[in-house]
This record gives structure tokens, sequence and C-alpha cells, in this order.
């Protein structure tokens, strides 16, 4: 646990209006006409353009902007000392059919802070920095949190070049194409501390009533992929017990994860996303079924339990039905949890402000907990509307977003004040 | 029921050289290369080029060959009387990776009958007819059992002209295209009986250890495509207890499909062959859910008690997890049952050859249930290795070919008796 010293509150405000302006000329890059939405995959026209645009703010706002290697851009305000940023940040890059908060707000949100202290004439004690990440999405290039992974050290900058991406390309040429390979060293020096701003991604502050969420940490993630193997047969000729019917032990497997993520509790959540008969016909008896299982937990224990409860349901299921099973890891992330002077300190500030602010882990992965690796993180989630995210109708009311950024300054003041 | 005179049996057996022979020249057209099976799709090229061979093994026999209005064709051998013959058949379209057996056996070895017959100087006291009727398949044009449903009077020939292809074809036009479109009349005369040789495209007999099956009839059919429509949410972010997850909803139903079949007993069978989720990602709580059921039973009672009871557990298994459903019927056949006398008469002769017969019924449809509405009608079933049909890999043993095509011989002198 860090300390940091505090800090008086601050009257300073965030100009919501300038915040959404930026918001709306960032979405106007990569938009999908008709919607709020915008797709810039990492490292396309589309996400150099918002790159250049972001630049160009932090240059008005006279930062001092470095790239590194894997395209990372931060740009840092200086403080009255030298020596480690107080950092905010998140990322610009979208899903193919992305909104206009996941991330951006993040990044634009970090240099309102900024405009809004230069505006106020405030300089602060230590230097103040706001960045993006190249590819967090990994809707282009996997893994994804890709850029600040190897901001953390936690990926070779050779490795993360050679990633080929959906298209064939590769992050290095493709850095190359757009003019963002830079010099800044890798890994990066670790900041004094690190705050992401985000949207929710998910219903629970809407639905729960909150205004905020001081963010704890991010649950653990599990992803396996299971092959059932079968033997196809006509549906209308084969009797129930001449069966091995692979697609009807994929089904209660898949109704056996969303049993044990209710038993389990919350935050325990159990997701069958993904699943596939082959050759999937109305009176086939399935030959193959392929499905993923998505399971995640704050707490590492309770995951592996819950992984392991899968696999034994499946193999003794599959066994009965005389059906052959495949396993294959695609993601497994163990939780993290984030610092408790920092989660504090969000809590805190927005209660003085009068928010409501809920406790809660993120169910999805954010920069933060790879920054979290290095400095002391935490995260601010604002509401997502119906939960919606990963989609054009992704939307927060300017009143949550404002509340967001404004407990993003104030936190950011006091980490930085000496 | 109907009587048919006794008739003694006869010391006549067919010739298994010959009709394996037959088997193979019909399945080297539209032969899947290094298999055994063919794809020839109804009123394709290579249709019309199998059609255009088991011609011209009829026009060897000097049968009395017609054609009607949907391309039927019945090759009649004259008995001692005119008026109705009895009839043999089925069909020679296959479906696009169609097996050797399926179909092809009831005609080649309808004409294998008529050969021992012709060779061995027999004139039958009524005619003997063996005929092949279109696109029973259903794989190029639905529904499937076309020819055989417009030959008993089930359907106009015009409505069925009309009926286009999944390659945007019409059957008027491909039956003009490959001239067979003939002028006997619609719907046919009735056969004084009709007998239909197919393999079982099932695991029953050869699991049972059985030579032969009577067939009692066919189930009843019924096919429902269920639509669930939820709501999408990221499956890290969104708790259980705020999913609205038609996945889950339709993997319950699926298992209780399983699960329902297994306690209604047997003959019952209930299959979930085909599911698709939308967006189907690993980590998003999916859109929608579309899946079929096909439930299948000999008793129409039983079987409209499971339809009832899927729907009811799919209506409240959504309901509570606040999942939309919309159901669409895709086919519902009442089952149907063949004539006693036939029945026994396959029966006896069979086991007069020393076979052991099952009774059951086929849990495929067939042209014999068509046949079925005008005149006494059955079917000898005989082994599928493995259960497989409608596959390349499909087979059954030459003992097990002979012995059916040596019942069907038994059988259909006998109906043919004076």
């Amino acid at each position: 646990m860090t300390s940091f010293p505090s800090a008086p509150e601050s009257d300073l405000r965030i100009d919501i209006r300038r915040l959404l302006d930026r918001l709306a000329a960032l979405a106007e890059i990569g938009a999908i006409e008709g919607t709020d939405g915008s797709s810039r995959l990492a490292l396309t026209d589309e996400d150099k353009a918002g790159r250049d645009l972001v630049v160009g703010w932090m240059r008005d706002l006279d930062l001092d902007i470095s790239i590194d290697g894997l395209g990372n851009v931060v740009g840092v305000m200086p403080g009255e000392t030298t020596g480690p940023a107080v950092m905010c940040g998140s990322h610009i890059d979208t899903v193919h059919t992305g909104g206009r908060y996941d991330g951006n707000l993040g990044v634009l949100a970090g240099l309102e802070v900024i405009e809004t202290l230069r505006t106020a004439g405030v300089t602060p004690h230590r230097p103040i920095a706001v960045g993006f990440f190249t590819d967090e999405e990994g809707a282009r290039f996997q893994p994804d949190m890709l850029g600040s992974l190897v901001y953390v050290g936690g990926m070779a900058l050779e490795q993360a070049h050679s990633i080929t991406g959906i298209d064939g390309a590769t992050v290095g040429d493709e850095l190359e194409r757009i003019g963002y390979i830079g010099a800044a060293p890798l890994p990066a020096t670790a900041p004094v501390a690190f705050v992401e701003l985000h949207i929710e991604q998910g219903p629970v502050l809407e639905a729960e009533g909150f205004d905020v969420g001081a963010l704890t940490g991010v649950q653990g993630i599990s992803w396996t992929e299971f092959t059932l193997t079968g033997q196809s047969n006509h549906a209308g000729t084969t009797p129930m017990s001449l069966r091995h019917d692979p697609g009807l032990v994929a089904f209660r497997a898949a109704a056996f994860v969303g049993d044990l993520a209710v038993e389990l509790g919350h935050p325990q959540v159990g997701t069958v996303g993904r699943i596939e008969l082959e050759p999937n016909l109305v009176n086939v008896v399935a030959a193959s079924a392929t499905f993923t299982v998505d399971l995640r937990n704050t707490d590492n224990g309770v995951l592996f339990d819950a992984e392991r409860r899968v696999v034994d349901f499946i193999e003794t299921t599959a066994a009965d039905a005389g059906v052959i099973v495949s396993a294959r890891e695609l993601a497994r992330f163990d939780p993290v949890e984030f610092d408790p002077d920092v989660v504090d300190r969000i809590e805190r500030v927005a209660e003085a402000m009068g928010l409501s602010v809920k406790r809660m882990p993120s169910g999805a992965g954010h920069d933060a907990q790879m920054l979290s690796r290095i400095c002391p993180t935490g995260m601010i989630f604002v509401p997502s509307q119906g939960g919606v995210s990963h989609n054009p109708a992704e939307h927060t009311n300017p009143t949550d977003l404002e509340s967001g950024a404004n407990v993003l300054l104030q936190v950011l003041t006091e980490l930085a004040a000496k």
C-alpha cells in the first residue's frame, strides 16, 4: 500500500461542453453512419487519423509528447518538480462496431483535466501525464491490452511487432506505415500512480442507481474451448439409447455453467456465448459440438474451483454419452487488485462531491490492470446506459461523464500534490 | 385390412451378383471420388443420367414404361391379367453426399425381382410394377417425397412444377430440360399393393442382430424452429441476475428435449440438431438463439404431448429469464400405419426363409408412406452398417441385400398370385 499526501478539495471543475466536443470530434473519425459510434481498429488509417487528432490536442495544450516503439503516446504536463508523473489514460482504438466512449473517455477526460488546470493557472507539484495505449481492444491484433502490456514490460517489443492481425498485417509493419514507431524507452518508467476513467460496459451502476464506480480490481478471466466428438446419426432412426450425441452433452454443460455461476453467487459469472454443431441440421444428431466457457471471478480460488467443476461435469456427462472431450485454454488471467489507497481516494473524492459510489470489480479487462503491475493504480467507472458496449449504441449521460471527469480531476490533483 | 390370396412359397432366389453390379453401375453416375457414394440431386444432369440408365434396364427387361408429368417412372411386367399392378419401387435421387443404397436398392431390387421371374419363365397372375419417384430426398426441391406425393394426388401437378429449388431452378423447368415430363395420368391409378425395400438408415437392426425389418409404419414427425430474443451483454460485466440470456434458455430447452425423449421412452426420439447464437462470441451474452426441435413418435397422442411439453418448458424458462420466444413449424406429419396384411406377410415370408425379423416403425420418411394413402403398403428394411446414411460411407452387407431382395421377390410373387 502506497501513501500519498492528502490535499485540500479543489473547487475546480472540468468543462463538460469541451469534453463532449472532443468526444464528438474523435467519433467523427471512422464514424459509423447514422450512429454515434466509430470503427477505428488498431493501426488502421482510421486509428492513425484518430491518433493525429489527439496528438494535435496534446500539442495545443503544450504537453511534452513521447511515443514509444509500440506506438503508445504519452503527453506530460510538467509539474513543479521533475521525475515520474501521475498518469491517467486509456485507449482510442475501437472494436469493429465501436461506441463513442469506450477508451476515448479516459484519454479525452485526461486532456480535459489538464486543460482545466491550465486554464485555472494551476501547476501541479508532480507532472501529470495522459496516455493512450495501442491495441487495447485486441480486435485486430491479439492479445488485447497489447500496448499497455509492452509498456509495463510484460512482452518484448520485438515479439509484439511480429504479431499478425486478422488481415495478415503485422503490428510492426502497420506501426511503421502509419508513422507511430517512436523512440521512448520500453519498458516505460513507472508513473507515480495511474488512474483510468472508463465507462462500465455493464449494467450494474445504472441498475443499482449509482453515479460512479470505484474499482477494486479486475476479475480473473478463464476462457476454455471444448470440442466434443460423438457420432452423427439420423435424428429419426436412432433411438436415444444408441446415440453418442455431442450436442446434447454440450447443451447440458452449457446449462450447468449457468447454474454453477448462480450457485457460486456474485461476482461469479459464467457464459457460453459461442457454440457450433457439425453438421448443424434439423434432422441429424451432430457429429461434433464446439463451445466456449467464459468464467470470471475476483477470487482466484473460487475461479479455479469453478473451472474444475465445469471440467468434471463435462467429462462425466460426456463419458456417460460415449462422447470424446478435448479442451483448449483460450485465455487465463488471474484477478487483479487495485491499490487500496487509490481506491479509497476515488471513493472519498466522489462522495465529497455528493456522488453515490459503488466499490466494484471490473468484469472486463482494461489497460489499468497492466499498469497496476508497476504502480499504484485505480479506476473510475461511469454508468453505461442499458449496459450496452462494443456497439455504436453505447451511451453515457453527459451528467455522468462530467461526474467521472471531475472525480478524475480531483484524484489526479491530489496524487500530484506535494 | 385387405386380404390377398396366399401362395405357395417359391424356391426362386434373386441373383445377388447382378443386383450388386446394377447398384455399382448406378453409383458410377455422380460418383463421389474415392468413396462408394454418389451425388445425384433431383433433376440435375446426374439424375437424368441415372434415370436414363435405369430406364434402359427397364427396356432391356421389356417392361411397359410410363412416365408422368412429374417424372415418376414406372416399368410394368405384364401379368396373366390386365388391371392394376402389384408395385414396388423407391427413388434414385440422392442427397448431396449420398450413399449407394438409399433408394437405389428398392428400385434395382425391383428390377432384379422381375428379371428373376423372367429368367425362370414365370408370368405372375397380376402385373408387377417397379417405379422410381422424383425428388424423394428433398435435397434440391422441398418438400421431400415430392414425386410420390403428387403420384397419390396429395399435391397438384402445377403446384409441384412451380416449386423453386435451392439453386433457383423450378421443378417444371428442370423436368422439361432433362426430358422427363411424361403423359401418364396423375394422380396415378392405385396399385393393388405397394412394397418398398430400403436400407434402415439407422443402427437398430445391426445393434440388435436382426436380418430384416418388417415395417409397421412411419413415425410421426414434428419439426419446430424456436427463436429466442434476449439482450446481448458483456459476459464479464453483466451479473447473472441482470441477464436476459437467450443462449442459456436454448441450452436448457435442448437438454430438456433429450430428457423428455428418454422419459417418454422408445420409440420417442427428440433431437436439437441445429443451433445458432448471435453474435456467437466467447465473451458476449447472446442477443438471440435459434434452434430446431425434431420430435418423432409412432403414437400421435404421445407426439402431441411431447410437443406441448417442449413448448411449455421453453415458454416458462424464457419468461423466467426475460427472454422472448417465437416458434415456427417447419414440418408436421402424422404417424403412418402400414397395412397389417402386408406387414404380417413380410414377417412370415422372412421367417420362412430362416431370417430373424424385427417389427419396427421407420423413423425416416419414405415414398411408401405416400403410397399407403391409396393402397395396402408395407416396407422391408435391411441393416445399415453403423446406422450411417446420407453419407458416401453408407453400407449394407451383400448377404443382407440378398435377403431383403429375396423377401421382396417372395412377397411380390404372393401379392401378384391369383
